[in-house]
């Protein structure tokens, strides 16, 4: 019943046989293998245009280097008060971006609202020597809410930024789940709609350590590869790193571990409301969050549960979080079985 | 007419006669000189106690390198979400800081709520390795709404930071109008009251180019020396900026100065309302906010009045700025006269 | 014939079968899982006191995190100027650490020298605020050249640097091959020898992707949980980076790892010097460096082995590289055979 | 007898006179002002060409932001090893520049050598991922030695460094000194010699606080606005910057200022060489540099003359610092008169 991170499940075999069956003879290091050449092929057929790619080990290094090289370092980053860039990666994309300013925008459900946008880009002051410049808009796609932005939402946010000079990123920790939930191709959630950085996860949809830079205009790439090792995110047996995202695209791979998470989500929060435990937010990815009493937190914790007690600023207006209740997040994942769910609905009703 | 800034204004008379005095023979350089010796000492007596001095030659540099200097680069600074340091430095403590990150808060008038504050910190997820840890409480006395922190706010906001292992720094750019207002003395609305560092502003009180940042423990200050130099703040004929400050503070020049800015703010606002327009926040310094129509605008600028026309989110909730009208920030100096005052409101009404 | 480098191997099978064998349900993230806890108690095992150790996916975070934690922005880190953080981690350290100046130092066969070390520091010119602050000596061990400190001169290298308050850095990245060669233990040939921090290299010994900085006095490790975070390096499933490391040191695989390498890389001298290339510095660890003429490289080439041409600037004295020659780097690792060496030796030769 | 350093002159009188007559009246702050608009246009006319022009009040701020313009951070900066940027800035264009490299370059009297840059360039290992990348070459006109670089000198370095896509930095906080000494105009000093961004110094020569960063291609310093202001060198009340740098080159008062230094250089040369002490370089500039046994130097110091003991490993091969001798600058400025010279030499001699 552990419901704590999608990242406190393990690796998808396919995942370790593709490292294993690596694992044969010499390979040149730093990203100059095969295995490397053939993911950034893979990459170009999935976007259905050339890309640029760059792999790294995890996604705060793919975030943060991302940021720092689509915003000089007096840019202003847009984005969610409660994205992860903005609360859980301890100031990366400031550090990696030389002190740019993450500017917090609201928004229900952890999806940065279009009002919010154009109200933030409509101030009067911006640039000049004495203000930041907006710089970049960051959409994280699944949100930290588990809600996802539609297709049309996405090309709306990005037509407003990209009519003021503001690249859009997207932080696809949880692309997966969003891709397969849209039902539309990776080209029409991303580049299609106005995208031209994409941080494309795989370590909380299977893989072990592994997440890819995409760049939709190879130019927007200059400077990566300096920053990237700069980083200290250039791995050296880079095939390891390679193979592991090409295991996770192979056949889909990565679209159905992604159902199959949200499927374990989908069915959790039917149980939770046949319960009268409602999410907060309509649960569109691997996470579903509810209030619940003190009382059945403690129950669950004793049961062996392991999920987070969280707080929002995002929550709609019609929840409200009494005192002794709290907001817990619970997240699928790959490996998320009918039978922890059920248990977990036993233990939290009854 | 001109309303537009402060450091519009000339420098006062006193200071330029001390510049050409200072004007004699060799004087060791980077600080090393008599002048600045003796402005070190008086710092020592103006705030009763034994403190640091660095003298730079702006604002942005006193502010930017304090707070670098108190927070990690994994620090939170908080602020009022329309502070100088967060909307008009360009991103320079994020800079000097190694991308330290600023956490706006709310306030009327500019100035942090104590409930802004308590609210802030009291969030669940600050520090271990995936948050900023909250570092600094950054006041600005006066603040950019003309609005001032009286001493038993200070000494609770403080109370509130040290707590929680927060230092506290006071931008003073208009310490002066502040401390004037107060009529309390520079130790009580400082230290006593728990500021741990301050800005101490010259330039906008009648200095050409001279700040000083002030520690009330030195021991505080270590690294400072350093981080001057590299921030390329530590001033070569340095006995050039140390006359300033000395003749600003020479027989309370300071205060003088700042009484009569205060008291042109006071006359500007009291005209203003007695043609209707009535200041929209409290003048305790020098700055008075109005809100005008266009046509009147119109007129003003014609007649060469010279103003910044501003947006704000911190307005009391009595105030709207409706179609057609805008909200306008009025700076007096040292050197404002009632000609310009009494011509000004004669072009803004009848 | 793979010399190219020894991460141009894979990863030692009980390595991957580790990685495997904790692949079984849910771990917590970010290195609270056990795993990550056995490894921290078994390196205070193996240094036989209690460090503090940070995992990280790369040697190029290690050193960079290490360097930027033990020095100030104002910094002077001194270290061969060969070595790899001064030359092949394109401005790593520099940049973890806000501006920090590497200062290199001669030494014939890439080992920094005392008298260069005491010399540079005897420099009238450090610190006050004018100069950078003398602050990290980094070792390198082995050496880019595959020589090695003997303990003592470790011990005086770093008792030089102690007795001025600068930190010792080791950079062991192929530390198993220099340990085994020394055959001391890991403590006396880290901090009973007077280093502070290590970065201990496994990904050169045979790991995927695992590199730990260790602190043989945990007090000096304040920070590093937050700058490993904001450098993107705290991996998340992190039970995948613990139990390489694990592996690696159950029962002195590294070592024994390290041993074989070091084998071939004598075996490689040997048959190279029986046919008159003899390597330009004492082989000591899994490196030989041999001066070759062009027919020889093509030779190779076209045989298929692969390895670097370089420079060096710490050749001995005796030692020229003639035009139409070409200074070559060998390196061994765990996976090199003997048929290796003897098809190279044979297609250099004869 | 001050010949501590050319800042330990006061300002020069028409200077001064500058900075009263700018005392009228209102003007509008940062850089908007009239006296700076004249400023521009009058560096356009001593350039012979259209410039982009930055006042700064320090030369360590304007080296630092130039260098960090011209420069990517992963870039190399090669200058003289003991350039004033290398070794007397705390670091700042490491800290302005995210962690860029200095690389120090040798040649004889402080001037860098065709042979070293060339072989500084030839190097195999720049760029690619894991190198940094050679961005700018600094040259400090005149040396912290007192030559100067001819003007073929700075086209043949300049052609050198542009063939490879590098940058060309002058530091000239004497440039006067040594423009008036080449006896060329000050655009055949600088980019009709491949010069690309210049710090034009005016502090060293006579001004209060004032130095310019001129760019000869104005499309260079995109961004240079936002850098300076984050930087805190932007001063608000700029007239009285801009009057410095007028009052400098108006009526060639920067030559004139220079002219008396050299000159008082030159005399103190040949006096002191009278009396058996020969300078250790070529005196070009305003600066002499002698040898003086330990007698000599307390006689001096006893007599009240000031000046610093120095060390360089860019003597020529026939001057050696005896045990019992030091090395000591002598500087002249504007403000040194015959008088302080034959005082100074009587002291020595006799």
């Amino acid at each position: 019943m552990n419901f704590a991170s999608d990242n406190a499940a393990g690796v998808a075999p396919p995942i370790l046989e593709a490292l294993q069956r690596a694992n044969t003879g010499f390979a040149i290091g730093y990203g100059n293998d095969d295995a490397t050449h053939r993911v950034e092929k893979k990459f170009s057929e999935l976007f259905e245009r050339e890309v640029s790619v760059f792999l790294v080990p995890t996604g705060t290094g793919a975030n943060a280097l991302a940021l720092a090289q689509a915003s000089p370092p007096w840019g202003a980053v847009f984005c969610h008060s409660e994205a992860h860039i903005a609360r859980d990666e301890c100031g990366a994309p400031e550090f990696f971006g030389a002190g740019l300013k993450l500017v917090g925008l609201s928004g229900e459900g952890c999806k940065v609202s279009i009002d919010a946008l154009e109200q933030a880009l409509d101030r009067v002051a911006w640039g000049g020597p004495h203000h930041v410049t907006p710089a970049v808009l960051s959409l994280t796609q699944a949100t930290e809410a588990g809600t996802i932005y539609q297709r049309e939402e996405i090309a709306e946010l990005s037509a407003c930024a990209r009519s003021r000079g503001v690249v859009v990123h997207m932080d696809g920790a949880r692309f997966a789940n969003a891709v397969q939930r849209l039902g539309i191709s990776a080209a029409e959630a991303t580049w299609k709609a106005g995208v031209d950085v994409l941080s494309f996860g795989a370590t909380k949809g299977g893989a072990m350590a592994a997440e890819a830079v995409v760049y939709f205009d190879p130019k927007r790439a200059a400077g990566m590869s300096e920053r990237r090792k700069r980083g200290g995110h250039l791995v050296s047996k880079h095939r390891f790193l390679a193979v592991q995202i090409e295991a996770f695209l192979a056949n889909n791979l990565w679209l159905t571990l992604a159902r199959h998470a949200n499927r374990m989500a989908d069915r959790l929060a039917e149980r939770l409301s046949s319960i009268g435990l409602r999410p907060v937010w309509p649960v569109e990815a691997n996470l579903v969050f509810v209030v619940i009493p003190q009382a059945v937190h403690e129950k669950l914790q004793a049961g062996g549960a392991r999920y987070y007690v969280m707080q929002s600023q995002s929550l709609p207006n019609t929840v409200h979080v009494a005192a002794g209740s709290m907001l817990v997040r619970l997240v699928t994942s790959f490996s998320t079985t009918e039978t922890d769910i059920d248990r977990f609905v036993v233990n939290a009703g009854g």
